[in-house]
């Protein structure tokens, strides 16, 4: 641990399978970095012990203030993780369970939310007061920003747009419904309806069938309907929230324009009567959740909009 | 005009046929109330004309300001009626045309939005901070409140509830879409399903529709499809917004527990993995939008938190 008593916050974007995070300054440099495996095989219990090990490991003399990032469903305000299939989280105190661990602010967010947080102040949301920021991973969910905040909903799952259901009669999705978006436009949605419609390579991944789309008959449905329901979906979600903006996130948008294009298409062609919001693909990459976080430890340890500027400044 | 040195406002819900009008006191008493043809038939200019004269009619000495209630896309911040079929409006700049006849300050809002921010201040939201309301009559629409506040969009068509698609592959909408939820569960598409079904009276409307599921096949399949449609576009909504409660108005709810029981059961059934917020039918009626208009013309004019009491303790 170097001391230094400029400040710093810590930032961790808890993961299904890895911590990844971060020693940040207060003009958005990233002092330190730290990748290790979460260790959801071993339980819970194991989990937290490790996110706690963490946020001790990066903190140096000088933090203010730690930053979480986790999957599911979240409330905020208590600093609960609610629920997380993946981490075996229920109702678990993460924000509290750090504190103690560390005697410093800690603040909790859903990964989502951190996300659509950190393209709003620092991304490509930051000229909008109403966006969705759709991460496109092995599942599907959104963060949305509503008049320049955070909406986190009454039990803290709003955005859960990987579950509507674009097509009522569709195909089931593990979740118990019929027909979500993320059966069709998640990565290992993708994967999994390629090699079930006897597609011509083994093992293929969601990036695998992005490449393969002029070559690939198979492929080229499987990417054309993933781009079909996701163009649907963000149609409902226009339909009902009118953002400015919709940024798409995650794994999926390593596709670049192949993925761009025929959503923005699909968007505009599912809505009649009204012009579609602009869609682009994240810069913030997979680093959104962890930046998203650490904007909240900057808050929540007392540093507001000057440090938001230097982030901002520093991506 | 009643000379009253008390304060009032002027509350006006604009429709496609009728403007229904009241000189409201700080009490919440509706003190003289108007209803008149709103002239759409004979042109926008003659619409703004007989706005502007309803308003003049009603206020009295004490007036301090006027709230609109109007269909369609609204910029509340603007005070431009964007665009309203029925009405002609097109960047009708109503709230200046109006202020210009009274002097007095003139708030415009979407009548969706303004039913829910009644439904927030005064009805079965007053302890919630997110919901949504649903308007069910000869279209559909929805206001949104998240966390306290309702939410106009960036183009200030948030809320568009009956434009979802809930069947992609479904029948033609008006707006040139399909599928639309508006198709299925508006008064006007159940009365055009069941009479293109065959169903057995001629000229039936929703209200007859609903009064004979027990004794009419067609009547009981139509209703069952509307509901049906309303619990998926419910349950979408309920997945991107996290509503703590779901207030249904509009004409429709006429029909009580005819509407209420199977559209809680069909949103329940949509949602496989997690329960669904709190539905019921609005207490307000038809005066939702009016009372709405009342609150922000109190709040324009500088009575707020006391206002919103009392208007809350007369209803």
């Amino acid at each position: 641990m170097t001391v230094n008593s400029a400040p710093t916050v810590v930032t961790l974007d808890i993961g299904g399978t890895t911590i990844k995070g971060a020693l940040v300054a207060s003009d958005g440099r990233e002092i330190t970095l730290l990748e290790r495996p979460t260790g959801a095989a071993e339980g819970t219990d194991e989990v937290v012990r490790r996110v706690r090990a963490a946020a001790r490991d990066l903190a140096d003399a000088g933090t203010v203030g730690i930053g979480l990032s986790v999957p599911g469903i979240v409330d905020t305000a208590a600093g609960v993780a609610r629920h997380a299939v993946n981490l075996g989280f229920r109702d678990t105190p993460l924000a509290a369970l750090v504190a103690e661990e560390v005697g410093l602010p800690v603040v909790l967010e859903q990964d989502c939310r951190a996300a659509a947080l950190a393209e709003s102040e620092i991304g490509l949301g930051r000229d909008a007061r109403d966006l969705m920021v759709v991460v496109l991973g092995t599942g599907v969910a959104a963060g949305l920003i509503v008049d320049g905040k955070v909406l986190p909903g009454a039990g803290g799952s709003a955005g859960e747009l990987g579950h509507l259901p674009v097509y009522p009669d569709g195909e089931d999705c593990a979740c118990g419904q019929r027909g979500c978006l993320e059966v069709y436009a998640s990565a290992s949605g993708i994967a999994r309806r390629y090699a079930a419609a006897g597609g011509s390579f083994a093992g293929a991944t969601a990036a695998n069938v992005a490449a393969s789309l002029d070559s690939d008959v198979v492929a080229a449905r499987v990417w054309r309907e993933a781009t079909e329901a996701l163009g649907l979906a963000l149609a409902t979600a226009t339909l009902l929230l009118d953002p400015a903006l919709i940024v798409l996130a995650g794994g999926l948008t390593g596709a670049g324009d192949t993925l761009l294009r025929p959503v923005r298409t699909e968007l505009q062609g599912a809505l009649a009567w009204r012009a579609a919001p602009s869609v682009a693909n994240s810069p913030l990459g997979g680093t959104a959740g962890r930046l998203g976080a650490a904007i909240l430890a900057w808050r929540a340890a007392g540093y507001t909009d000057v440090v938001s500027r230097e982030l901002r400044d520093a991506v």
